[in-house]
């Protein structure tokens, strides 16, 4: 199933209804409604219910959802079902942070490889993984990776960036603050933490109240 | 001027278009029109117009931006014209590395102090700072700090948020994997990378194009 134009920004809240079912799951409700997925994430549950809209009939209105089938449904729908294979390029202190990071099995992602450039961290152990040198990117394409993290100066993250894509990765999500040029099937997304930060002066300015999503 | 219902979208898209005119000024364009700049962003020119449109008369139509003038009104509807002090509360891996990373200067952030339970880490120097004792934090009201950035364990970071509102910080950027509760007038902007990355296999499966925004 293909669902077409939905806005990224339905996209983004998708994995914290996610995580806030698993949770609320976790507590012991074997159903959930909007209501209370909405309080216990801190937003309105109109959002909730117009997100979910995008993708089809949730249930019947007033009543509470299924908690295991919404969190199948969910899951399904951000492609969560099977596990994803990543690797990480940058294997400096965000890299090792990343590698060392408990919070990624949830969500079904193994990190199975981490590539470096540095002599001095090749072959250095991190979280599950032994760094490699960067050249052994091109040998990835023998086994299945989907996803790779770009944790590289800006000035490298281009040239990690194409020889990831070479090695059949579809997916990458950059901490480099640089726009990376990929083919348009290939999805990035970009953190930039200067950026996060510098929206955060406004909110101060404008008094408007905390937002859960950020 | 205090500026409502502003979409959270567009403010998150601003800082994107500031760093964008000020590399478009930096190559010479004394004039900048919204196509230029969204292609140069990879984004649509009517959203730029459109997110524009919501802080009032930014020029006429059909011709350009004066680049620096453009580049001031945004910094101030950011309110990034003042620098903002910014301390950092978990000096592990992602703190280091946030603490070295010399992103923050354009837009007027000194990370200014640094802090760690770790015994091992307090005294060392990271980036500009040197790591102090957590318990130091409450006697940072003395400086004028607004800003804090989070990147402990999820199990710490309620204790750090409560510590940097106690003393005196207005918004927090928090990379703890956590909700965390303040009062309604702190800005509190989460970064999960695990939910980060759990959206990128939703448009490997949907064959959705690239953007730029993430």
């Amino acid at each position: 199933m293909r669902y077409r134009r939905i806005p990224d920004e339905t996209v983004r809240r998708m994995p914290f209804y996610l995580r806030g079912v698993r949770i609320l799951s976790g507590k012991g409700h074997s159903s959930i409604c909007s209501k209370s997925l909405a309080d216990y994430l801190g937003i309105n549950d109109w959002q909730i219910r117009k997100d979910f809209s995008y993708f089809g009939d949730f249930g019947k209105p007033g009543v509470g959802y299924d908690s295991a089938k919404l969190e199948k449904r969910i899951s399904k729908i951000l492609n969560l079902v099977c596990d994803h294979n990543v690797v990480l390029v940058g294997a400096g202190n965000l890299g090792s942070a990343i590698l060392t990071f408990n919070g990624f099995g949830q969500y079904g992602f193994n990190i199975i490889a981490a590539f470096d450039n540095d002599v001095k961290k090749i072959g250095k152990k991190r979280g599950a993984v032994i760094i490699e040198d960067v050249s052994k990117i091109a040998k990835l394409k023998k086994r299945k990776v989907n996803l790779g993290i770009i944790s590289v100066p800006a000035s490298a993250a281009q040239e990690a960036a194409d020889a990831l894509v070479a090695a059949g990765v579809k997916g990458l999500l950059n901490f480099a603050p640089v726009r990376i040029n990929v083919p348009k099937k290939i999805k990035v997304i970009t953190i930039d933490i200067a950026i996060e930060l510098a929206r955060l002066p406004y909110y101060m300015a404008s008094s408007q109240s905390q937002s859960a999503w950020g």
